[in-house]
């Protein structure tokens, strides 16, 4: 069975020049490799909007990049930037937003949680009161496309109430980033958190957060991990170009490859474009077929589209799957805690034309299990 | 310029098939990836010596892979494994224990560190001491092979006084896993941790620690860290097959590669063999061209050799290297506290033949450079 189009949140399919990108063996200390790495942690800054060029009084931004898992990059934002005897609140609609909390409590630190149902992005005038309630809540952190239920989360408004307020903002933008503009210059963010192997279309290996310098200078000695310890991750790799700890050097090799072609794709705004397209076709083919995407246009992120799981008794998610994936396409189990639902992701190496592959697949995949109620099923 | 070979601790040069496995884009829930997965930690747990076949009493083990570099691993295990309250003995002669040090201290456990010369072994009969005189030390760790010098530290001696003193062994054998025997049912360690490039020959990007079923049991709740924390991911993994985060899925596709091809040389017996013949053709060429080992043979581990460095005042380590890495080679540099030195690799995808062309480009060097004096300052 040949590789399937991977329709998920990640990992994704990436370009076959991406992978070839990793028929090398680098020495973690040569001088092309921490050329390689100083090329990237600045191709990194610039996408997060903090063009050194732009000038003083936004704040000076740093790329740190951390070996493991997204996760890993948010819980060494969390153990790193968020003093230990800080208060921090957590807004949460999903299933990323939890984890956070999750981290963030194992971790010792105050945390209050500010939760809105998975379909529902949080209200920045709620948030305003919860911080003026509260003055020890001195850090913010928040999900920016939560793809539990592919939401995109009002990152601008929150971003104003943290300024107005004087509260540091953290932002997972694991999902969105390269994808939807961020500017962590203009939205003033203490840090941004993303990785590889999402919309930059890399392999997966490492995470990385654009932070602002003086919140890496402030945050030394305070991580209760090593590994995860971003100031020391940052505060070396200044010092000597290399990384701490053997870096993933292939994972590495291919993101530098993927950024090369994320520019050539013209950044931002063109890989935005594209999934966008993705993201129309998903949704209108389904449709066309019976399906009901669970959120409204404006909430929907072009990254993950969640369909609620068809009232017929003839669907079951697994036999669903399987025939898909029989026909070249994998898809991705749903993740909501109140509603039934399965999810197609827009991103990766992927086209319209792939798309319109995948909405033909399940045309003859319903037929073939014999699903006619493709509506959802009542809540 | 070509891809030197790296003569490195890692990461280390690796087979041409094993890279082109990366070749590939998993879906990380895919019934293939979870096969693959499955597949990759059975085989960790046999080179581990903790063949299922060999019956009970032993002791059950599991391999729990961790997302990262191999200090990932290191610090999981800690922070998973050593309960909050134990009080911790670190066997410390180089760089890897000292970092073991300062892991479980900022992890807020009490440590005691047994400190020997980076070029002598710790000695089994002063740790029992050691062991006698604080037994609220519940918790014995070592680094295996420490290639700070290069050095084999006594697993064997170091295990039977934790045995005997019932105590927890974990050991650090990141450098050594796969190329010196190492048998964890019969020296009764709680923990062994390593990665996928070193002596497996894979590329980096993950570690793994094969520990005890029971010890990960009782470690439920333990760690301060989520993304570190075995118990957890050890669990999701056996109900689901699945890692808890975004696993490197190339990553982990080269190094099921790599295992296929680690047994197909006859597994640690073959891979040790290799090593060894290597580390032979090294020390034998460099001692003719006059350099200085800095251990003796007895304590030498055929994975990096640690070379004085030399009295000629033509000597520059930065100049050796690039003279070197323009003939195809690249060193290493020394990491020993008191004596100067530099350290040539005898690992990864490398054999004999190539250990001579490096030997070959040291003379040309020492030529080129006027270095007459090869032997070892006065220390």
């Amino acid at each position: 069975m040949a590789d399937p189009i991977l329709l998920t949140p990640g990992p994704l399919t990436t370009s076959e020049s991406v992978k070839r990108a990793m028929l090398r063996d680098w020495g973690s200390r040569d001088t092309g490799f921490i050329a390689l790495t100083a090329r990237v942690r600045a191709a990194l800054v610039k996408v997060a909007g903090a063009d050194p060029a732009r000038g003083k009084g936004g704040g000076d931004y740093a790329c740190v990049p951390v070996q493991g898992s997204g996760t890993f990059a948010v819980e060494a934002s969390i153990d790193s930037l968020v003093p230990r005897s800080a208060g921090l609140l957590v807004l949460a609609n999903g299933a990323y937003g939890e984890r956070i909390a999750k981290i963030a409590e194992r971790l010792g630190r105050r945390i209050q949680i500010y939760r809105t149902e998975e379909h529902e992005p949080p209200v920045a005038s709620d948030v305003e009161r919860l911080l003026k309630a509260d003055t020890e809540l001195s850090h913010v952190v928040m999900v920016h496309c939560e793809t539990t239920a592919g939401i995109l989360n009002p990152l601008a408004d929150i971003a104003d109430v943290a300024r107005r307020n004087n509260r540091a903002l953290l932002v997972d933008a694991m999902s969105s980033f390269g994808a939807i503009p961020i500017d962590v210059v203009t939205l003033g963010l203490t840090a941004v958190i993303a990785s590889s192997n999402k919309c930059l279309e890399g392999v997966p290996g490492m995470g990385f957060v654009i932070a602002r310098t003086d919140a890496l200078t402030a945050a030394a000695g305070n991580a209760s991990s090593l590994s995860l310890d971003l100031a020391d991750q940052w505060q070396y790799m200044e010092k000597t170009g290399q990384w701490r700890f053997t870096p993933p050097t292939h994972v590495l090799s291919a993101l530098d490859q993927a950024i090369l072609e994320f520019e050539e794709e013209g950044g931002v705004a063109g890989r935005g474009r594209r999934y966008a397209d993705n993201c129309k076709v998903l949704i209108d083919g389904m449709t066309k077929l019976g399906f009901e995407p669970m959120l409204s246009h404006n909430l929907q992120a072009p990254i993950i589209v969640t369909f609620r799981t068809p009232a017929d008794p003839n669907y079951e998610f697994e036999k669903f799957y399987d025939a898909l994936r029989k026909r070249g396409y994998a898809i991705y189990p749903g993740k909501l805690t109140k509603a039934d639902s399965f999810r197609i992701g827009c991103i990766g190496r992927i086209y319209p034309k792939d798309i319109e592959g995948a909405i033909a697949a399940v045309a003859a995949v319903v037929d073939e299990l014999g699903i006619k109620q493709r509506g959802g099923k009542a809540a």
